[in-house]
This record gives structure tokens, C-alpha cells and sequence, in this order.
């Protein structure tokens, strides 16, 4: 069962593909049809989002039943059939595309960010999102991520701390930044900070920053940083990092690595929905 | 400026991002400090959503200032600055990543669709988009596929007739299918039937469709259809198009080419925002 | 079942109409009484409007039950039972109001559709409605018409193109505006244009225009314009069309009838809701 | 300036309209060309909604301007300029069509309201309207009576009491229905009862009820329930009331006179919105 | 079963503790692990608010079922069961937060205003509420007020008349202001006006004011204005009411005594929920 | 400037108090008169607010100016002028209400939120917030704390971690719940755990939860739990904290305490608005 802030995201993409009527399947199909229709994969990858793949059928239509095959998480192969669907065509055909949209993306994120985990799997670190997420979607492109076998970082301004270059120019260095911070945080968050250089990796711990971001460092300057910290703060590798480098920058030791094309360049998996004789 | 209907998207994506505030922000940044920042090209790429990208910053603070050194529509090269944005810093840097996350994501569709259509150039082809596209951005990435050079397929399932092979099933035949759709029809909209080969391409002609889809044909397939319609409708290419195949596709006459890449498998154009001194 | 679409619209006129709760009902009639009531035609005409005026007793009680006794497009004559409720009365009670009001505009507007669609049966001539139609009800209004044996013209801006006087003027002429009009538009949808005399309908014709609309002309200039046109363009009739006229418009031999009045004036369908007893 | 309440009536109208683009007006008109449009009335009226036309231009565009020429309660005649409209063209072309559907419905409203007014003017009688107003638009139809010199009926179920013939039978009779609802009720709110003859009357007044409505009964039977009543209550004819009755009604004595035709068969007042050269 | 606009409190209410999700619960409770939960009294104080309690669990999981043990109006005392929650824990944990702050803040205002009640119940004088609510839940304040057997002040600046000092001032005098009012207003509303001494009173009552506001008077002189006014008009006391004072207040033979402090000054009910083995 | 999230909090609190309109100020007074008012301290208190009192004004009308004479944070004591309001009377009146109740419920959390800090003042236990607070109000209720000079807890279910006992109990004891935490948990996040005996403490701290919780003990528990963490965690105080108890509980030594009094039992700070004379 998907929470009601999903739900509200469905019916706002229904609203967008659907607008005031599908008027093909109006003209075509009648009300009373019944269908029954597959998922299957036409490339291998990791499932996600099987449950909001549901759930925008039963926005459509509530009787439309959605039998889960393959479960998020696990991989499908070519030819698999991941999911099947029940009702009547005309819900069916309408919801297709949107319910599609949304898992073919979701599948796309968590298998890009199950190779990732797998690439640095014999080290330490973890895989991490950013906020480069689309617009309106984050809450699944999260989940999409977790599902891959990654880790969230913040949801988004409100909820984590990071003490940007911006930030600690304003506040008149990386010192007096924490310290501005520390005075107003709520005691459940850590304090991050951005650093670009060795140096600045030092005024974070002598000030006790709980994580400490080695934004576009190269990997010596990376390890370096690593041996100097030595556990007093969480790592987190910040910039640049593609599949070709991260196995090298998790080798530095680092605890985290976050990387932006886990959600703002997915490519969708691909999936059709065939419907069937009953 | 931008529509009503983009506003709301906007607002949205900062009420997403920012949530009950910007924490570290309101820790580091006095309210009235005001700041300038430039966004610059980390690539090569067709800038698209220039007007979003402003309009971000002022649902945040309507007195910053975009102004806008590039414009729609054309290339950024690595290292020019598309824009540059002044006002309070506290709102720059709280619209920032929304600002970012649309205009990266539109220049990503427009620099793909523009390869597209410039890889066609010389045939008369024109390359279409579909319905795949991120649920609840749809205005967006279509209003980027145009910038970048391509023409808007429907934009949901209200404006736009497509009798796809479930329609046809589900209505007794193409033949059928096409007659229901014509006798409840707004006469401002032509009727596109899908086929999968000569004999369905023969069809669809006999009962007049206005646009014939040939879906997942062969490229010989193709150009028997081009040659026996002759112009009596258009032709739409559709199915395993990408920029390998497109050239040849369209070479075999088809009037459009519709492309999911386009906007279900975007890849982020790279672009920064700093923020310089005053 | 009606679409989230005209779910939202009966919602928004529950709340409208029942705000804070219904004062009379809540001090008069025990939550738990059950009722029975029948909706009766006062007049003769159309129904329209049975599967909205069902959803709105399910948006206040789910398990209010409505029995459509004469169904959509048929006609009821003065004393006919077209329907029966049964549930809650207290929640029969508070619907009732919304239901009747969705229901009588719908059954007003199908009436008269009827009429006019009635008025030109032995011609060809397609009876069209137009955007002037009570902004919110846009989607049912145009359901009515479809009702009544209407046909639909655009829905709105977005899904249709017309181009009218002020749009020729703006872009210099009408070869210039269908020439704008053609390089942007989707494939899907046909170009009309707004004539006010033969010369017009001439110069719209010759750069193909799909679509050719005679606003405000005479009988016999219509007659002269479709002699012209000889089936090249479909023609539009605009303008001044009311059921005095209509049999002499659609007489000329054109293909579509626009009338304004089938939505814009609407006269109510009188229908009443009585309670009987269990 | 119009309240919150009507602004977003307005935004609603205008998504409906505009949706995702108003693909004529987008390539056609450029959007920096200036424009200047007068509303004229096409035939004799009450102009009711001119607030409310104004803001439509807003919404779209905050810097076109509107200049009242009529005020709203004063009557137009066929060739009046009402308005004029100056800014951008692509602004007023967008905006045009909901600006007048509104205010034609409104100014409709207006004039059949003044037509009863005129009518009962010698009598003490009100004309009201009643809850048979367009869903989602009733705060506009009710200032439009109020506009034409009627007086509101209670806006819905929650701000006025009026026990019916169904609360009557289900609290057990007129007595217990005004008593259960005085123990209740709010001490701004008077208590209106339904009754069907005058032995219900007397037990209304008995009762000591603010306000009867006597329903559908004959001018006779009104002017008898007039005579006992004395003054001692309100008294509200009700039921096939047009302006054929209406002063037939009022010369009865009766205090209010309630009119569902005023909201729910409107004929829309004709406007024409005309661009001119600048 | 509660009202459409009390869904909606609801929802947002949940949307603004949940978010993204409930970190917690989703990290350490099995989606399919049932419990079953107990509300029990931590004081001795009136239940209120027992439906929307039910209500926020159906939100979040349509399949949890509330008993309740101790309906709305009645005293709970300390220790006792007022219902019991039983179905998915994850959701019971979820929905717990608002479930309560929703049953103890309206079961507090039901206490304080049954202190009220109580403490005039041998004088005829009603306990009211005022417009003194939390931005929100003003539907929500006035049920809780109603089940503790207070009443109703008007809902709102739409559903009443209140002339107060400014709108006097404002309008040239009180005979003046009640002229205004009486020419526009609907007949099922009342007039009340605010009075800051006898000579006001008698204003007020000259012109007909339907019910007069003793303003911040002594007990004396709403001693004399109830002499005075003698049953003519209701005389509603305000201003510096607690339950020191309103015993001497209610003496004077006022009929309606408003109290700002029934819901601006809440003190929450102290209820848990305890979850219990199955 | 207040936030897109407390701008629609505002939207919605005048729609819940205006509605379809003030009839009140509608009849009286006219809507191009000015009004000047004060806003003004009865009582003494910590103000907070102000930004969110301003917003309310400029929602209904953009015109309207607040000047502040006392600034959030700040004391006032009784006849203070805090706040003085500019412009149109008629808006000024029609915001009043809901800029009060905003005003006066955040002033009130922030005046004893500010009791609490004095009366810690000397210990280094900070005061923080809980989520007992009104439904809707939140983000508004805990700036009211932070502008007391207490410190937020988690926002919601979605920002922070607190495995209470339930959570404890289905993942089968405080070591496995904090271990399953621990592996999906964004590194943003600390863990925190409630606790209600030593020895509960020792295990939290064992499986090194950040933050530990000692719910409902004595004040000689909590001082040994201080002594046996030994500044290894944070140490909240929860259960059974008010101002005649909160002195001795900061006395042993522990870090945060929570306070649910601060917003589930508001008492209204004092605050009247007087229109003067121009």
C-alpha cells in the first residue's frame, strides 16, 4: 500500500495523461471489457516500484488487480514476465502509459544504482543520492535508490545539514559556520561540511563536523584525507564520480559517495505491457 | 513569463526541496545579504528552460534578477556563462537546486533532440516526442523537445487519436475501430492508426486514416509502406529508433519519427551555479 | 464510474454547497435513518448526467445506492421516474441539492442539443458546441452535448487550433498565420480557420487549410462558399445559429454548426427529488 | 480587487481553458505585441461581473490593464462599450474567452434579476435566489442577484436554516423539527420552515418559526397565509414563480420571493470582446 | 463517518507529520505485523472528537478498527479505556501523533467548555464560543465546543452579522450601520451589534438590532441593560469572561455569554496510546 | 518574507474565516476607505510572529503596510504597542482575525517556551519542542519555540529517528532496533532511543545510539543515567516536565529536555488591534 503522498502524486500524473478523457479508448472499447495484460522486461535489470505500478491501476479503477511476479529488488531478464494485470481494458489501457512511466524509471535508477554497489561492494562505502532528482518525483526516486541497494542522503533543505562553500563564505569561514549551525540544530541532525582541500578537511574535524565532504578532490588528496581523519568523521566523496572511477575513489577508504547520475540522468528500463486474449 | 500551469509545477518542486526550510542557510546566511551568481556550462549542449529557471528564483524572492546571456535555444559551449542571477543570497541559494534540476533536465532533451533533428537534416522527416515522459513535468520536457528542434506528439490522451493494436483488438479490426473513432470525433483532430505491417498499412489507408503508424517494421518494411501510401497520409516511424537507426529511418521517406529517448532516458545537461563575490 | 477528473469538480461542489455540515439536517434527522427517494421528471427532455448524479451521492456516502430507472440519451416525459436512491437520508439530504443541479444543467443541455440535432437530421451537418460554456463544468457540459447527439468541438486553447481574426491580423494574413500555425504543429491536429467572405475563404483554402469556419455570413454566402469549396476543407458555420436558423444553415450544405447557445444559456431540466417513505 | 476565494475561481477557469498552451495564439501573436480590445454589448442588459473580468486579465497577465466604462447595476444598450482592455495581445487573446464567459453569465444573471425587481417594485417583496446555482460558481451567481437588486437566499447548507418537508417527517412534525433545531442552533441564525397549506402555516407560527415558506401553493391560498400571519413572521413564496406570476405573487403581501430560474437558466448576456488597431 | 472537509484537515494533517515517511516505524516494524492499542484517560475530562480520532487511522489504513468504549459528551475518569485500536501496527504507529493531538486538544475544549456550562446551568444563559480558533481546525474548535455543551457563535466573517465598534465608527453611527446591514442582508440572519454602554443599548435596540453585545461592561450595567432591554432583543456579554466571573454574569440575566478562551487557551486532554500484545 | 509553505497556511486560514465574504464590513464600510491600527500588548509576553501577522494582511490586500515596533523575541509588556497596520479599513478588518489568532497563539508558545529557558538558564539542558502540536500549525508552532529561545525536535516522522517502545518491541529489543536503524538510515540522521530504565540505558548506549531518551523517570534515575553516560550521548528528559518540576530535572545534568506543554497547551497571549482615527 502506497502512503498518500504517492497517491497524491499519482493522481496529479493521471490528471496529466489524462486530462478530460482518453479519447481513443473511448471511441474503442467498451466500459464493460475485461483484459488481462503482462509486464515484461525487454532488457535485464533490477525491478522498482511495483507497488506504485500498482497502485496507479487502482487509482484508475479500484477492482483492477495487479499480480506482483519478480518483487522490487530483484533482477529481471529479457523475456520475464515481471507483473500481471486484471480488469477492465478500458482502466487498464488508461492507466498503461502513466503506470509505465513510473516503474520503467524507477526500475532504470535502482539498476544503474545496483551497479554502482556492486563496483565498491568489497569496501566500506556506501552509494548515495543527491537532490538532483526530478521535480515532484523525489520521494520515488528515493525509494528507487534504496531499492537499488543505495543509501539516501537528505530529503532535501529541511532535513540534513550542508554547509556549502556558499554558506561558509557567508558565514565568515568553515568555523564560524558550524558553530552557527551547532547553536540552531536540532539534536537529531549531523553537521556536514564541504571541503575542497586537506586543509580544510582539518578546520571541519577541529571543529567537529560529524561528516566531512571531499567535494572534486582527487583520489590522493581523497586518501589523504581519509589517513588524517582516521574515523573521527564520516567521509563522504563528493563530485565526479561515474562507474570508470568510483571502485578507485571507495579503495581511498571513504565511508560515503554520492553520485548525481544515480537520478538526474536515468535511463528507463525497458518494459512493455501486452495485453492478452482473457 | 511563464504560465499559471508552470507556476504550480514550481512551486511544488520548491515546496518539495525546501519543505519546512532551508536549515543550513538559515544558520549561515543573514536574510539580507544579497549575492550573485553566474550559471555556467560544464559541457557542450542546447540551453532549454531558461524562462523556468528564472521564474524559480522569483517564486522564492520575485526581486532577484535573471538575466539571461544565452538564450533558448542555442548552444553553450564548456565554460560560458548561460546566465547570471542577482538578489538576496539566502534565495538564490534556496532556489538553486530547483532552478538547476529543470534547466539541466530541458537542456538535456534539447540537446538530444537536436541531435536528432540535425542527423535527419536533409529528409523531410520530423522528429517527434511521446507520452514518455516524467510524470507531472510533461508541459516541461515537451516545451524542450520544441526547443531543441522536434515537434510535439499528443500531449496526453485527450488531445490526440492513436488506435493502438489493443484498440484495434478490442474494437473488431482496424476497419471497425477507425469508423467508431470517426463518428464520435471533434473534427480537429486526425485519427493515426498503429500497424505492424504492409496489409494493416493497407487497411488503415482504405478506411482513411490521417496518419499511419508503421510500429516496429524493418526499414525495407518501411519504404514498401512509404511508397504504397504515396503521400495519401502521413507516415509515423515508431519502435527502436535511436541515433544508430534514425538516418536510415527517415530515409525511407516517413514523414515523422517518434523518439522516447527523448525524454524517458534524459541525460542532465552539466551546468553550475557559483556565487561570486558582490 | 465517473474519471478523478469530475470526481474533483462534485467534491468541490459538495464543499461549496455543504461547507461546515448542514445545519437542518444535523439538528433534524438521526445519522442512522435510512431513506428511499425517486427522481421524477416535471418536463419533458433528455436525460443527462445519471453516472454524475450517482457519484455525487457516493462522495457523501459510499453506501448510498442510486438505480437508474431511463438511462443517459434517452428522453423522459413529465412524470417518469429516472431514477431511484436509497441509503442514509440524512446523506440523501445533503446530496440531493449538488446531484439535482449537476443533472439538470446536463439534461438542459443535451435537450437542447437534441433539438438542434433533431432540426438538421436529414442533412449532413454535424451540430458542434463551443468553449462558451460555464467555466469549472467544462468537461461535463461537452459530455452533455455528446448526450444530446452533439459533437465536440476543441476543448480548449490547448487541444485545438483556430485561427481567428485577431490572430491573422497579428501575424499578417491568413496564408502567414497558417503558414506560423503549420511549422509548430503537432501532426495530430487540423488547422481551422475564421472566414468573414468568400475572398477569405478562398485564400484559406489555397495554403490548406483543414478546416474552413464562415463566421456571421448570409445563407447564400455560405452556399457560395461551399459550392467553392466543393469538399476541399470541411466548413464550419458560426455565428447568429439558432433553431429559427439552423435548418437553413445546414441547408447550404456545410459540414459543422457551431452553436454557442447550447451551453451558454442553459434552461435547467426540471427534475425533482422526492423522499418516500422506507 | 476580488478575494482570494474568486481568485482561485479564476486560476480554475483559466487551467480549463488554457491547459497546457494556447497553441493558436503561441504561433501566431509574438508575445511582446501590445493590444487594445473593447467589450460592447450586443444587446440591452444589466452589467453584473466587471471585477471579476478584470481579474481574468490579471491572472494572465498582471500588466494588462482594464478600464471600466459601465459600472456594475447599470444598464448597457446594444453598441455600448463596457470596457477596454490594453496589454500584451497574446495576454488578452488567452484570457478573452473565460473573461466573458464569466461576465456574460454574470450580467445575465443581473438582468433577469432587474426584470423581477422592476416588476414587484410597487410591493414589499424581495426577490431572492435560491441554492440552484452553477456548482463551484455560486459566491459569483449570488453577487450577480445581488447586482441586479435581489437579495441572497442562506449560500448553502451551512449558513441558514430552511427544515423541509423531509426534516419535517423525519424529527415527527413541524413542532419537533423547530424545536430540535432551536436547541441547536446558532443565535444569528433565524429558523425558516416549509409549509404546504395553512393548517402547517399556523403550526409553523405557532411555533414560533422567523421565517415560512409557503410552497407552491395558490395566490389565494398565499394571500390567506398572509392575512393570519400578520406580520408576526416572514413569509417566502416559493415554487413556479416566473415573471408571468411574479407580481400576482407579490401583490399577495408577502415579504420574499424566491426564484430558482434567476441561477439555473441563465441566457447569457451577449458581449463581444473586439481588438483594435493600437 | 466524517465530513468531506474534515477528510482533508485530516490528510494534511497526516501529510505534515508523515512526509517522506515515518523513518522510524519503516526501519523496525513489519509492514504485516498486526497490534492492537488502547487510548486510555491520564486525567478526568469530557471526551470529544472520538470520529475524527477513528477517522486519522482510516486515513493512513482503511482496514484498522477503532472501538469506541466512551462516546463523545460523556466524562472519562482517569485510568479509564476510552477505544481500542486494532489492525497493521506500522499504520497504528503512523496515524498514532495525529490521532491524539487531534482527541486532546478538541476533548480539552469540550472540558473547559462543560466548566462553563456547568457552572451556569441554573440561569438561562448559553456558553458560546468565538472566532478566537487555531487557523484550521475552526470546524474542528466548534464541534468540541458543541459536544461539551456550549454553543455556536457565528462560523465565521460570512455566516453572521457582528457590527462592531470599527464597522460603527466606519458607517456613521450605530443606527446607521444597522441600516446598512439591514438593506443587503439575507433574511435568515440576524443583527447583532456591539454596545459599550447603556446608551448604545438603547441604540441599538431603537433600530432593531435582533441581539445586542454588552461589551467589556461591570456586571451592573449588564445588569441594567437586561432591565432595560427586557427580552426585546438577546443580550450576548463578552470580554473578560473566566470561571471566576461568569456565575455573576450569567445572574444578570444575559442570554448568551461568549468565552475566547474555550479555544485560544486550550489545555490538552492527557491521553495515551498504549500499544498492547495481540 | 515569509515562506510558499506559510503563505498557504495564511490562504487557508482566511478562506476557512472569510468564506463567501464579511457581510459585516461588506454593508458598513466602504471599500476605498483608509484605516490606521494598533496593535497592542494586554498583558506581558514574549512576541513572536510578526513576520507571519504581517503576511496575513498583505494576503488580503498587497497594499496594507505593518510597521514593527517591537521585534520577535522581544518583550512586551501590557499597553505596548507592538505592531502598527496601514491602509484599507475594509482589509484591515477582514485580516484581523486570523492575524490575531496567529499572533497571539505563536506569542503565547514563545512566552513559555521563554519561562522554561530562564528557568534552566544556569544548567546546559536545552528545552526542546515535541510533535504535539495543532495539525497544520507545526512549522509555525516550532519557530514560535526557537523564537522563545527553546530548540526544535524532529519536525516530523520523516526527519528524525526515536525508536520508542513499540518500535523496540517489534524488532525484538533495543540492540536489534538500532541495528536495523543503523543500516538504512540516512548518515544525516542520529539515532535516538527511549529508554525507562538503567538498564535499558546501558543497552542504548551499548549499541551506541546518539541520543538516549529517559522517559518518565525520577529525578534520581536520570542523574544516574547522566553518571553512567558520562557525556558518551545526549540524554533527553521526557514525561512529566512542567515548570515547578523542570528545574531539578536540568540539575542532574542531562542534555535536552522536551516539553509537550509548550504546544499541546497554549494559553493566547493577550493582544488587541484598535483602529484609530486617521
Amino acid at each position: 500500500m502506497v502512503s498518500l503522498q504517492i497517491k497524491k502524486i499519482i493522481e496529479a500524473a493521471l490528471a496529466e495523461d489524462i486530462g478530460t478523457g482518453d479519447i481513443t479508448t473511448g471511441a474503442t472499447v467498451s466500459p464493460k471489457k475485461k483484459g488481462r495484460a503482462q509486464a515484461m522486461a525487454k532488457g535485464d535489470f533490477v525491478i522498482a516500484g511495483l507497488e506504485v505500478f500498482e497502485a496507479v491501476f487502482h487509482a484508475v479503477d479500484k477492482d483492477i488487480r495487479v499480480k506482483k511476479i519478480i518483487s522490487d529488488g530483484n533482477k529481471a531478464k529479457k523475456g520475464d514476465i515481471i507483473a500481471e494485470v486484471k480488469g477492465s481494458l478500458s482502466g487498464i489501457l488508461q492507466a498503461e502509459r502513466v503506470a509505465l512511466n513510473l516503474l520503467q524509471r524507477m526500475s532504470g535508477i535502482a539498476t544503474l544504482t545496483a551497479k554502482y554497489v556492486e563496483t565498491v561492494r568489497k569496501t566500506k562505502a556506501k552509494i548515495l543520492d543527491t537532490r538532483k532528482t526530478v521535480p515532484g518525483l523525489r520521494v520515488l526516486d528515493k525509494m528507487a535508490v534504496r531499492i537499488g541497494g543505495g543509501t539516501n542522503h537528505r530529503t532535501g533543505l529541511y532535513d540534513g545539514v550542508l554547509i556549502k562553500d556558499n554558506h561558509i563564505e557567508a558565514a565568515g569561514g568553515i568555523t564560524a559556520a558550524v558553530h552557527a549551525q551547532r547553536t540552531r540544530l536540532s539534536h537529531h541532525l549531523k553537521i556536514e561540511v564541504e571541503t575542497k582541500n586537506i586543509l580544510e578537511v582539518k578546520e571541519a574535524l577541529k571543529c567537529r563536523a560529524d561528516i566531512i565532504m571531499v567535494d572534486n578532490m582527487t583520489v590522493d588528496a581523497m586518501k589523504k584525507a581519509v589517513d588524517f581523519v582516521a574515523g573521527r568523521a564520516l567521509l563522504e566523496a563528493s563530485g565526479n564520480v561515474n562507474l570508470g572511477s568510483v571502485a578507485q575513489i571507495a579503495a581511498t577508504g571513504v565511508d560515503l559517495i554520492s553520485v548525481g547520475e544515480l537520478t538526474h540522468s536515468v535511463r528507463a528500463a525497458d518494459i512493455s505491457l501486452k495485453v492478452k486474449g482473457r
